[in-house]
């Protein structure tokens, strides 16, 4: 089904406010879900929309609650989610990132009783908008191996950045680090499809190829083995150690735990104001130099372009915004589902 | 053959008092290649000290070249590494991010002018044996493709971190991001060894296993394909871009080119003061609860422990202090050649 981006915004909006947010909140988080769709990244879009308003109806996100800054210093700062929804969250602490990088050059800021956040891209996105280097990552309920265990022990903590361009766009990557994100077995489970045997092991520490058996009776494999485990811990670290958050297996699942209990994720947010290093237009000069000396590598065999990361879903964007999204079949359900639950017409 | 970390430490500093660089200097050097060796990362160790040494006599590398800061804010400085030789600019630059991140919680401090650094993960480890965590990076002269090309267009950009622990030693993670370094194809080669097929591809973008062949006609692969290259790309910004290195193709290998000529190599380091944001005893005691979660892990059959990263490597320096370094002979044969070149006595 294909359905304006304005659209299905204002059906995120409407079905957010039935569940208690304010007017802002409300667009805030609806923005998120819809850019990400718009992105073409379906896993972490309005598809996850029931799934947060049960958690809003259940009381383990609060509707009214109010992200502050709970402590500071002139480059970081560490911000209490009060168990608003993720976006919410992430969008007021990546905004302080970003006031502290634009006074000290780096500002790190982490959050504590926080939730799933969608796609961590958006909040590096808001940073590179502005001229700054943006990262963004958090953690999650176990969903992935260490190297030699069989069961999930770190979450598939994802990690983001993005870098300003001298194009329209910036540079972005919004990562995993598991093999896949979670949000794909799901997908794959949905749509009745096997996946490769590199993504999941099963209870016995097997590789695998049944998606239905995840997660109760398997565990995500780490990107690139010990480097995507290593990357996980230092974003668990920086999200979950350093915040105050839960931590690991304290965390809970956003999607399958009881809707009433806080999730207690973490999350953390760097922003660097380059200008402040390099000022006036070099940056974007000297980031169009290695764009270009990316863009003409000659091409392997079959291949008729070179993309820069994020380039893809930019595009699919631009098309979004003109021709309208085509939603896949496994988010049109949950979201028609959503509009009965909540007695609004879809 | 075997050797003390003593031994092969006093080889290296008068090795390179010879080629001109003063007391200080040669011991900040010799600590990071020998500390590397007994990590039994030969790759990056005293291995290349024969390389080095060639550009410090050819003066591409200045023997007396002296580090300086540039630029600064409350958060961050640019370094001139000076032409110096890398691990002293890197060791420089890292204590720069230290003072950096005492006073402003977060310091990143990017460098220019430096050449190859030897092993990102000493930097890290620097920060994290006083409480910091640390990170470090750098650009490489291009050895990796971009996917869906057939030349090398970034370099194996290597990322590192180090975080403190309850225990004695940091968890460390040194990575390429590259499917691996470039090192691990040279070493493969000089044992006359084939490699995985994932590894490189050849003139025409397709995979090899032959490790002869690089780099003169094959490239890397990026770690985890799109994932390794945004890493890459991120590194390339925030090492090359911002600090006014070389990038990316303008930065030439501190192996093969000229060794006249400066490599132009762009460095970053980042610390972040963890004791501001969560203080006391804190931080070491939640670190050791998810140390614990992963060390106690069901283990996959035929697996009988869970390894944090860097532990491995933190075990086999405890070995190599104890019982000296077994240098395998692809490290042997340069170290061998320099004491003949430099008439000193191996």
């Amino acid at each position: 089904m294909n359905i304006s981006v304005e659209r299905l915004a204002e059906f995120a909006v409407q079905a957010l406010r039935i569940a208690g947010l304010n007017e802002e909140d409300a667009r805030t988080t609806a923005g998120v879900l819809v850019m990400t769709d718009s992105w073409g990244v379906f896993t972490h879009g309005t598809k996850s929309l029931r799934g947060y308003i049960r958690r809003l109806r259940g009381g383990g996100l609060r509707a009214a609650g109010r992200p502050r800054i709970i402590a500071e210093g002139p480059a970081w700062a560490t911000v209490d989610g009060d168990s608003a929804i993720g976006m919410v969250g992430a969008t007021f602490a990546m905004r302080a990132a970003m006031a502290k990088a634009r006074i000290a050059g780096v500002g790190y800021v982490g959050m504590r009783n926080t939730c799933h956040f969608g796609a961590a891209g958006y909040y590096a996105a808001m940073a590179a908008a502005e001229g700054l280097v943006g990262v963004s990552m958090a953690n999650d309920t176990p969903s992935v191996i260490a190297p030699g265990a069989r069961t999930a022990v770190l979450g598939s903590n994802p990690f983001s950045f993005a870098v300003p361009t001298d194009g329209r766009h910036p540079i972005l990557l919004d990562i995993a680090t598991s093999a896949v994100a979670g949000g794909k077995v799901y997908a794959a489970a949905a749509l009745g499809r096997a996946i490769p045997e590199t993504w999941i092991v099963d209870a016995e520490g097997l590789p695998s190829t049944d998606p239905k058996i995840f997660p109760q009776a398997a565990a995500l494999v780490p990107m690139a083995g010990h480097k995507g485990y290593g990357l996980a811990l230092l974003i668990e670290t920086l999200s979950g150690i350093v915040t105050g958050a839960s931590i690991a297996a304290q965390v809970l699942s956003w999607s399958f735990d009881t809707a009433d209990s806080p999730t207690g994720h973490g999350a953390a947010f760097v922003a660097i104001d380059v200008q402040q290093m390099i000022p006036g237009n070099e940056f974007k000069s000297r980031m169009a130099e290695l764009t270009r000396q990316i863009r003409e590598s000659p091409r392997a065999k079959g291949v008729d372009r070179i993309y820069l990361p994020g380039e893809m879903e930019w595009e699919r964007r631009e098309r979004a915004l003109r021709d309208g999204i085509d939603l896949p079949e496994d988010v049109l359900a949950p979201l028609r589902l959503l509009a009965q639950e909540l007695g609004m017409e879809w």
